[in-house]
């Protein structure tokens, strides 16, 4: 388990089949986390993606006065955890980020998740209509690391790594499906 | 196997868990459909999406001129045929669709690819800053529809439905994940 940098134009593999995401954010010293279903790669080169923040998320609150976010992709033994940073609000809940274990990459102050199987450093392209109207944020990624336990040399190894790193699927209702089996069609 | 009329609130739910898409358009009577990877939830209620068409795409094209398009979720069944959708263009290959099995539901004219899981007809919200600057469109559903061999009750049934239902979650060279085991952690 060592954390690998991954190149800017292949990150988008990271998040290309489309697992749930933990989004964070930092500002003024406070750290904060939480689970977005509704994220996606946008561009590859540079590398975009788009994440849909509500405007009663505290993060949201973090990222806007921050202009930097960073999405993680959680991992099956992290189950439980999504579901809480989910469904908690640090609104209502001050101590929600007691018990996630954070670290940062030097030069980039945001928190990250540990445990996840990949991390993306991102900075807020700003898109003020796209932010107010349908709460959708586009942020062009300025740094990318995955976990070599399951993802290595450009690509996700998880029928090898065992079913805790799985990556999860949410549905709705606490239903998560963990990513599944490969299928190789590339060389016909 | 039974086409389910799906209520648009809970439309969501058919791609929430972020499978690879088929996108299809119809403009004065020409078809075509393409794979996508990049396409999201971006609202519950109204039900609206996101999805990423580049320029060169032949279907954007009947998109931008109808205004119309369908989103369908395909299955392991058909992984082949949604990398050949992916692969090939109606520019190259005006024959592409000869061989794809299309239906209409009545009262929306864009064609639906058969044997599909679940099928979201939608209008473009015109955006034209975002759909030029990051060739991403916003799609307002009218209607879904979910084949009950899949899909019933408001959720998926892949543990039930055999291998051949499950979606594909698509990397890139060719690798597509299938989705895998359900978690269920909503009682908790």
């Amino acid at each position: 388990m060592t954390i690998q940098s991954i190149p800017l134009p292949k990150a988008f593999r990271l998040l290309n089949h489309g697992p749930v995401l933990l989004v964070s954010g930092c500002h003024n010293g406070t750290d904060n986390a939480m689970a977005a279903a509704w994220g996606c790669p946008l561009d590859y080169n540079p590398c975009r993606l788009t994440v849909v923040l509500d405007k009663l998320a505290f993060t949201r609150n973090l990222i806007e006065q921050s202009g930097r976010f960073a999405v993680q992709i959680p991992v099956q033994a992290q189950a439980e955890l999504v579901l809480a940073m989910g469904r908690s609000s640090r609104n209502a809940n001050p101590r929600k980020m007691d018990n996630v274990p954070l670290f940062r990459q030097a030069g980039f102050d945001v928190p990250l998740v540990a445990g996840c199987a990949a991390w993306l450093a991102c900075r807020v392209l700003p898109e003020p209509h796209n932010q107010q109207a349908y709460d959708l944020f586009i942020g062009e990624v300025e740094a990318a690391w995955a976990d070599d336990a399951v993802f290595r040399d450009g690509h996700w190894r998880f029928d090898e790594a065992g079913d805790d790193w799985r990556t999860l699927h949410y549905v709705s209702g606490g239903q998560f499906y963990a990513i599944g089996r490969g299928l190789d069609l590339g060389e016909r």
